[in-house]
Parts: C-alpha cells; structure tokens; sequence
C-alpha cells in the first residue's frame, strides 16, 4: 500500500535542495499527483522552491521539521540520500518527531527504514507506514524475453549517463500521449519513479543481479494486458562502469520496441569521474541498438536533451547540434514540450513490422 | 572462514548427478583442493563418477546420506539446485541428518541456509557450520573503473551462454599458468568458484544491481596487490535475455586487459530457451570488445570450445571451424590442454600498451 494521492508531503532536503544531488526532491515535487505542504532545507529556508530549483511550486521551504509541522503534512518523504555509510544521527531524530507527529515516512534509500528497530518502533506505536519503496518483492523470475511478444509498443529511454533526464522524458511522453488519448502507462523502475507512480514499479538498482531483468519482464508483461503504449523509465548508461548492468539488464528484460536516448547538454563526465568522458550521441545509439538487438530489434527514434542552466538560444543550439548529428528528433521535453518526441513514437509504431 | 583444504566433502546431487543440473557438483570433483568421500544419487548409485560425468575420481557414487557417513565426510556440499520455489522437505530432512552426524553444509544457492531456522538451530547444537557461499558481504562500493588502473594483466573469459565453461577455462588457464611460474590468480564469480576457490571470491549474480561491477573491481584490486596475472570466471553472456546485465557489470567492473570467448560447440539455444538462438562468434566477439571499450581497451585473444559429448575428431574439426572463422586461437582446454591460451595471453600481455 501507499499514500492517498491527497497525503501532503513534507520533502526532506536537509542541506541539498537544488544542490545537485536532490533528484528525487525535485522529481516528486515536479510530477508527483500528491499537493507539497513545505520542503526542509535549513540553507534554502525563506527563498522560493522556483528560485532554488526552477520549478513552479508554492510550497515553502523551512528549515526544521518542526516548521514543516505548521504546514500540516500527512507525510515525510526523504528526498536526498545522505553522504556516508550510515545514516546521520540527526536524519534519525527527525524521522522519529515526524512519526511521533503523525506523519508517515517514505524513503527510496537503500537503507530502509525497516531495518531500523528504533524507527519501527516509534512507527509501530503511533501506527505510521514506513514505506521503503526501493525493497524489491519476493519471487522475481528470471527473464526469458517474454516482454519481446507483448503487443503494446514498449518505449525505453537510455542515457549517456545516469541523472541526465531518462525518469523525466519517460514521464512527459505519458503525460503528452495520455492528453492525445493514448492507453499509455509509465513504468517506473527507480525510487524516485515509485513514488511519483504512487507506489507502483520495481527499483531495479536494489534487485539481485539474476533477476533485474525479471523485474523488468514482468512488469511490461502485467502493463500491456491494458495499455496501448508502455513508457519504461530507464536507468544508468551503458557506458557508466558502476550501473552499466542495471542498463543491460533492463534493455533486455522490458524489450523495448523503439527508444529515446537522454543526454544532459551541460554534462562532460561520467558521474563525475573526470576519466570517463560522456560518450559521444551516435556512438551510444548504435552499441544501444546493436546490445538490444539480442533480445528485441529496437531503433533508438528520438533524442531528449536537458538543457537545464541554458538560455533558451543556447538550449535551440545544442538541440540543433544534436539533430544534424543523429538525424533524429531531438528537443528538451520539459523546455519545448515532448510533442515531436510522441509524433516520432507515433510513426515508429505504425511502421513497426 | 571456510573449511580446511583436507575436509573430505560428501557431494550431494540426488537425481542430478550428470543429468545436466550438477554443474556445482561437476566443477567441485574436478577442481577442488578437497578430497571427494562420496556422491550421493541413488539414480546413479554404485556406477563410477567416470562413467557419469566423465570425471576420473575414485569416489563412489551412493543412494544416501547415511550411505555416504560410511565414507567419513567431513562436509555436505550441495551440488545440485532443487526445482521449483521450496527446499524439498527430503532435503531438509538430509541436511539435518548431515549435521547430527557432525558435517558441516557447504550451499551455493540463492536460498541461505542461515535463514532456514530449524536448519540453523541444529547447526548451533551440533556446532557445525553452514557457509553460504552466495551471500555477498556487506559495504560494497559502486564501481569507478578502478581496476583498469591496476598493474596485473586483468583476463576475463566471456561465452556465449551460461554453462559453457567459462569458469573451467579460467580454472584450466590458472593451472597453467602457475605451471608455468606465473604469479596468477583466480578471481570467483560465481558459487561454485567459490567452493573451489576455497571460500574467496564473490557470486556477483547474488549482488544487488548497483554494486555487481563494484564487487568486481574491489576482488581485481585486491588480487593485482600481489599477482601478475588475475583470471576473472566470468558470468552468463552478454546475450542472454536474463543474466545480460550480469554479464556486463562483470566486464566493466573487472576491467580485463584481454578476453577468451568461451562456446559448447553442441549448444543451440541460449539457456534452452528455443527462441534465442547462440550468437555467431565473430559477432559475439565484436559485441564484447565494443562494449568493453567504454571502461578498458580489452580484445578476445582466444577462444575455448567446450566439447563435452563429441569424438576427438569431431572436437578437432569443431576447433578447427571457430579458428578459421575467428582468426584465434582455439581449443577445448579441458580435452587439449590451455596451453595455446596461456601463450597467447602472455603475447598479449607483452603487446599490451
């Protein structure tokens, strides 16, 4: 079970809203169907959730737990991961004043809350969820490519890296093709992606490796029985050396029919690793085409760039860059909207043999 | 901590023994250090673990565990996977009796015996060990691409599919290569190189999506401090549709230098699975180096054809085929020996800028 889509959400950003590492911040506060009651950033409190992180949102930023409570949230929800290999004492003690205020707790670490038995205990007593939405459920098969025979049209977006804009694309693609009337469903495959689904999806990332593809298989199976179109949040890159597995498993597993390759106009490494360079836009589109091959023949059918921190003239330079090079639609859904994305998934479905 | 290199082990493959499911069984008679006091399959029993499987052992093969206590093991190793969802309850029921009669369990399933409770409270009493070889251990870092850094020659085998041989050929180029005063290594990847390795070593199929590369690269690291030469087992095949993802945190987070394509020439089908037929070599091989690429420039030098079930003729002129049509070296290293691969490691290693 999950929150009612009417549950007011508390973000929890404690030092990092719009710093670079408050994704799922961002993503919830973005798409998520539930209203905001205030996001906690000590370092932000006072300024707009705009003038932070650009987006329209009239939610507060305050800078306890305690002044998020004016606000009457049903729920906190940790929208950051903390640095380090345990949770900070002072994450801790506000998890539990959010508890013992009746708030639920909703955490896409890998860390779960349910394994912490000072935290289940305040939960238990004052009869809260802890909803660790990254916990994979029991009895995942191994995949056997049976995503390859669904007859909805599955869509995947790839990266040139991870955090580059794959969760978002598949997102505005469902939002532009369910107002086109399209049966389309997104399926969210991260934490950040389960939350914004209210509950539903498999973070991949936390599955065992023998069964990430799995997931992935039976979740594009179970979607197709009643959608036209499946939208599968991809994850990774297949050039990033820690996550490229996450990627392979999940191009295998969902058989994608067509997919979007997501690129961040801004972004020059790896994750950061200044020795491994973003690979180049048609390099990653023909080893994406050519992997998926062994499973599902997939065309990579549009490019997706985040031109996040561009003026609007830089953003439609890059973007034209991107086209002459690939061939392909490119635009920045969130800038100029996903239309010719869909037109683009449109017309690969009708000539899909 | 494992068991001693002298711990005489019962091997428990009851109905499976060479029936294409005892691969574990198979690996553990022909490349352990420990002696072999008994197998246990009543299908088989009183036949010749030659005339079984192939293996030269003069162990014999009985019909129980109480058979096998006449043969003084010191451990019951299980060498087989039960199908369906459940341990058989006449499994449990064995493993029980194994440790009231003071063997310890040796496990290499994803099911751990340490979650079994009736299972541990035994144990406990009887103060046996249960090692669970697949259980990973905790606080594994995200891969960073640092093991293509490292000093040794990093060689990984990659296949065509799983259960082709890649750990075998690693093993047979281990031997070797020691033969030959090489300081080399032998990282496990998997259960059974595991048991083999003597209890080091990693089942990266077990580990969580994020970290299979990151357990990967800390083994490779850790064995370059005092080798020359490190042979990775490798895991599934870049194109099967459910163990892909495996197989590709495995290459980006081992990093190879170079790699041997490993094939059983009397496969057809990925896994059985009679809508996936094998790759083509050179394709396969052309698929491995481009995808290697984006962490480390690594070629297949080699290739190891697996030719269980065929006359030495046929197995010649099988060799003889995939060489002409790769251009590499090729042999069967359990039926010819891995001299030709070690010779042409050590070229590549010389090569190799």
């Amino acid at each position: 079970m999950y929150l009612k889509p009417s549950a007011r959400l508390a973000i929890y950003a404690q030092g990092e809203f719009g710093k670079g590492h408050s994704k799922t911040a961002e993503g919830v506060i973005r798409y998520a169907r539930n209203p905001i009651a205030a996001v906690i950033d000590k370092s932000e409190a006072g300024n707009s959730v705009k003038s932070a992180v650009g987006i329209d949102c009239p939610a507060p930023i305050v800078a306890s737990i305690e002044d998020a409570l004016q606000h009457k949230p049903d729920a906190l929800l940790l929208g950051t991961a903390w640095t380090g290999g345990h949770m900070p004492e002072s994450w801790r003690e506000d998890i539990i004043t959010a508890l013992e205020n009746g708030l639920d707790v909703v955490n896409g670490l890998h860390d779960f809350l349910a394994d912490d038995p000072k935290i289940v205990s305040v939960a238990h007593e004052h009869k809260k969820l802890l909803l660790d939405v990254r916990r994979p459920p029991d009895n995942i098969p191994v995949a056997a490519g049976l995503a390859r025979h669904v007859k909805a049209f599955t869509v995947l977006t790839v990266g040139t890296d991870c955090n580059v804009g794959k969760m978002t694309t598949s997102l505005e693609l469902w939002k532009e093709a369910k107002n086109r009337g399209i049966r389309a469903e997104f399926i969210a495959t991260g934490q950040t992606g389960i939350m914004i689904a209210g509950g539903s999806g498999i973070a991949i990332d936390r599955v065992i490796g023998d069964f990430m593809a799995g997931a992935a298989e039976q979740m594009v199976v179970e979607a197709a029985k009643d959608h036209d179109l499946i939208l599968v949040e991809g994850q990774g890159s297949l050039a990033h050396p820690g996550f490229s597995g996450v990627t392979l498993a999940l191009m295998h597993g969902s058989a994608p029919k067509a997919m979007i390759l997501c690129h961040k106009a801004t972004k020059k490494w790896i994750c950061e690793l200044e020795d491994f360079p973003l690979p180049e836009l048609t390099q990653l589109i023909k080893m994406s085409e050519a992997i998926v091959d062994y499973v599902s023949p997939a065309k990579v059918i549009g490019v997706a760039i985040n031109t996040v921190g561009l003026t609007d003239d830089e953003a439609k330079a890059v973007i034209e860059r991107a086209r002459k090079e690939t061939g392909l639609p490119c635009t920045d859904p969130v800038r100029f909207g996903a239309a010719q994305l869909v037109d683009a998934i449109q017309t690969a479905k009708e000539n899909y043999k």
